[in-house]
């Protein structure tokens, strides 16, 4: 099994480890410690090295911080986690809404008189520090770098990952590493940079065309890399992952010991490009004049796949809908009340096992039944494992990582015969999720243009959800990537070739939750007849290929137009994955995919 | 009449000007001079003492500039007006497509070797000035301050307006003027700005609860205030103007003579607010240090309409419906292929008239059959009139300024039997117009966020329009009033109380052109049952009932809720006007209502 269900986390560990941070505190004459969950990479997993928020307080969620001052150690999470971390801390820690409440502020509550609070400069971005110094004018309070004072009180911290670094072959890549580097230094000149440095791993895995395992869920490797405006490339990284990759790097990539990065970007001629809002403050520091702020150069084009990315990604959805609709044949097939959530993770993760270009589950799988559907980020645990019961709704929000493309669904599963108002917010999710697989649109829009189409069937019944509507999705790499987004925080124009998730939910808090989730790419769209000729207008091709549960649909408030996309969608879905699954979930297949 | 259609450009004018023009600039040693169409106000229509721009140009479109040069001369226009110029101006002129071509970028490319550019601090804004300077760096052009040299060679240039100004009454206004400025003037306290400087005549006409007539369509006086942040207003017009004022003003408002405006501003202890978007480049040197920039104190507060003012609307629209519905029932009755373009506006402006609180047209009426009805802001004239003729479309975009109330309604109408192309792209229309009218949102959202629900059954077919959704209107003020709009460009929250437009349309060039607009107003909306009770949600009200052309609907494209809505429409038009009109309009009004 990739995911465990094991309880981590001990509140009762938190207190003495938080006294003997203070006393390292004490000793620098800090008031105050940062300890964030972020790495120096600033992904959304980390590696067990760096898991020091959840090692001093017990809260594991994906997102946060802890400040501790000497009397007072607020924890920051975001919305997901609000009931979450009331389990996971103990009473010594004071959980903090956040970004409601933005970290100076605090400060300036717990601190009026002013303080020194260190952070360590490797954890936090730029962006963040250049925040707080605005927020922080005047009050007294100093933000100062400092060793990582975590780091020294953890005695069995465990080392930094090293784990070895495989060549992604270029039948699904698509576009060769020295062709990237060089068209990628076009654009460095074009803006007039020297270089740029690369801090997040998807994008130096993208460009080099490798890919890693040093932590959970991603096909990433740590480290760091300089893009030179002649398509050179430096990779700082430790020699012994890249052992099995020597061939595959040409001679413009020189792999440098990580411990040679600081002083190597210290010393190239400016002006060199990082990432304002991903680069940790310390190379900033070290940059000093020399540091000019832009986008990531990876991060576009990474976006945009090519063919080979598409096709890659169609193939590994069809295989991985394949698995779903073994999952869903067999789900349908047990009595109700015999399963609980942890069963139907493991039999799903058994099922997806069996493909071999399987590398690892791209997030832990969601499997939320009843109430437990409605925590948007639930993770099941032996402790909160619950039996699928008549007319829960179960919310399975899963994927997988393949050679070939990542993938990210979420069905949501009638369990015996759900009641008319789960019917009824589940047909409006429905109709959010049909209206934006159906729609075209001129290109130059971004997701915040068009992301009210997908909740309109909500909004008119008086209901929303509370998050956003797509995400962008790697190619075999990360599950949630940017730029691309389909939310009201994105003004990235989509552009042909980047994967997003359509996945609106809805979710009565104690009671019941629904999302439907398929993958799409955004292509360019002919004109239809009568059509604009002088238009250029984008539109989806859809990925995800599993049935949508018929049994959860009130067919009376689908418009002609829903009810046509939604039985051409099934007979699209029956089509491609029945010569890929078994006999009994052929015949479950051919029910669940029947016209309505 | 209020609409002339008189053709008042010559474009044989235009050459002699330019030459006196250019005697100008080489008299100062300027290597060229920049003639706007603004005045120092930024309004959309300028009195005749400030159409600069037509004078010299022959140019009479509602934007635009020329920068006239020494062996050059081009005229900014944007999309709208490409072909109208060209009809305009003659060949000594060159249309140069705005904004595409910016004016740094233009003049770079005609004074390579640099120069100096003359304007008239008063018209242009802080923020174009500030464009300037950042595009011309290091180009060698500079930008000079100028007295305007339009104005000496202008002989006969008629005098600025000096129209009477007259009380706006409460029961239209809803608060008092001392009520809005002591609450205006918290703000200011609260923002820490000792006073602001309000230049948009709209704002100056609503703060102090006074209209007038300097130019036309618009019920506002050219005039400058200061509000103080004590509440107390510096009025700086012409006292004729407001002899039958006094009583009106209470003793918080000084009327100060125009021509001590300046040593007024320039004597005031900062920090002084002003609007960069709007503000003359002027203010900003006169203020100097003191000078800090953000939103006219007025914008907001005004576009968020009280009841009073609400309820006027809302009569106003009654009245003008009753007027359009006068009309559409004379149209029908009329021989297909008697009337013209001219014959429709001038019987439109004749009904209208007959309501005495009608002060003037809100805009002048856009009557366009046929290929010009796909000429957006077309503006019909003698020699461009054209006949009505089968199977034509006919746009027919007007509105009123009432005392209570502005109006501005677009409906499209069939000459005759018009083809299916046709009714099917009338058809996709309305069902955008529906979508926008049914829609519930969540508060906070901006126009960005919901106007693809307006464009999508357009786009779904490959359509769309060059134009945005809908915009704000005033209450008996501007008829297009911001912040607040439909629009891509919009960011700013949509707010209880806010009057705006919903008019998608279609145009194919050189054939036909459809347009369907009503006004509408944001109100909070009662959570249905089954709705979300935590989340707070806005909708619509409609202010314009008016009926919609059946004969144009293909009714088999519309949804069960579209045509639900469109027949539930219908009644409430019918209940509320058939009252109002005569009685062949009443029984025009029973057919053109019923259910389909």
């Amino acid at each position: 099994m990739f995911q465990s269900f094991e309880v981590t986390s001990r509140p009762e560990q938190g207190p003495p480890r938080l006294a003997l941070l203070r006393a390292q505190m004490r000793e620098r004459g800090l008031d105050g410690f940062l300890v964030p969950r972020a790495d120096a990479h600033q992904g959304e997993y980390v590696a067990d090295h760096d898991a020091r928020l959840a090692w001093l307080t017990g809260f594991t969620g994906s997102a946060g911080f802890c400040a501790a001052l000497r009397d007072v150690a607020g924890v920051f999470v975001d919305g997901r986690y609000r009931t979450q971390v009331k389990a996971q801390v103990a009473p010594d820690y004071t959980p903090v809404p956040w970004p409601e409440t933005s970290l100076p502020e605090w400060l300036i509550r717990h601190l009026p008189g002013g303080g020194r609070v260190g952070f360590d400069p490797w954890l936090h971005t730029v962006a963040e520090v250049e925040r707080w110094g605005l927020a922080l004018a005047g009050s007294g309070i100093q933000m100062e770098q400092s060793n990582n004072l975590v780091d020294r009180i953890w005695a069995d911290q465990p080392p930094p990952p090293m784990r070895p670094v495989k060549a992604h072959p270029i039948e699904f890549a698509g576009e060769t590493a020295s062709s990237k580097c060089q068209r990628l230094a076009g654009d460095l000149r074009a803006a007039g940079h020297r270089a740029a440095v690369i801090t997040l791993p998807d994008s130096i895995m993208w460009l080099l065309n490798i890919r890693g395992s040093d932590i959970a869920r991603n096909p990433v490797a740590h480290g760091f890399a300089v893009l030179h405006d002649d398509g050179r490339v430096d990779l700082f990284m430790e020699g012994s992952k890249l052992t099995s990759l020597r061939g595959h790097l040409d001679e413009s990539v020189t792999i440098r010991p990580p411990e040679t990065f600081l002083e190597t970007i210290a010393a190239l001629p400016g002006p060199v490009r990082i990432e304002k809002s991903s680069a940790p403050q310390k190379l900033a520091d070290v940059l000093g004049m020399a540091a000019v702020f832009g986008d990531d150069p990876c991060a576009l084009p990474k976006a945009r796949k090519n063919r080979a990315e598409i096709d890659g990604s169609a193939a590994a959805h069809l295989r991985d809908g394949a698995a779903m609709v073994e999952l869903l044949a067999w789900l349908d097939a047990q009595p109700v009340g015999g399963l609980s959530e942890i069963a139907v993770v493991k039999q799903l993760e058994e099922i997806r096992r069996r493909d071999n270009a399987l590398q690892d589950i791209s997030f832990d799988t969601i499997s939320g039944t009843g109430p437990n559907g409605a925590i948007m980020h639930y993770r099941v645990s032996e402790e909160t494992d619950s039996v699928l019961q008549e007319g829960h709704l179960l919310v399975l929000d899963s994927g997988g990582q393949y050679l070939d493309g990542t993938t990210d669904i979420t069905r949501t599963i009638a369990i015996g015969a759900p009641g008319q108002e789960e019917r009824a917010a589940f047909t409006r999710v429905l109709q959010g999720m049909i209206a934006m697989s159906r729609l075209r649109w001129p290109r130059g829009l971004a997701g915040r243009d068009i992301e009210a189409v997908g909740r309109m069937p909500l909004w008119l019944a008086g209901q929303d959800f509370n998050h956003g509507l797509g995400h962008g999705v790697g190619a075999y790499l990360s599950v949630h990537e940017g730029p691309q987004r389909l939310s009201r925080m994105s003004m990235v124009p989509l552009e042909s070739g980047m994967i997003l998730s359509n996945e609106p939910g809805y979710y009565r808090e104690g009671v019941f939750g629904i999302r439907i989730e398929n993958l799409l790419v955004v292509q360019d769209a002919t004109t239809p007849p009568g059509g604009d000729a002088e238009r250029e207008m984008l539109c989806w091709k859809t990925l995800t290929f599993v049935p949508i549960d018929r049994r959860l649909i009130v067919t009376d408030m689908l418009s002609r137009d829903e009810r046509r996309w939604l039985n051409a969608y099934h007979g699209e879905v029956r089509e491609k994955i029945a010569p890929r699954v078994g006999k009994s979930a052929q015949m479950w297949l051919d029910a669940a995919t029947a016209p309505i």
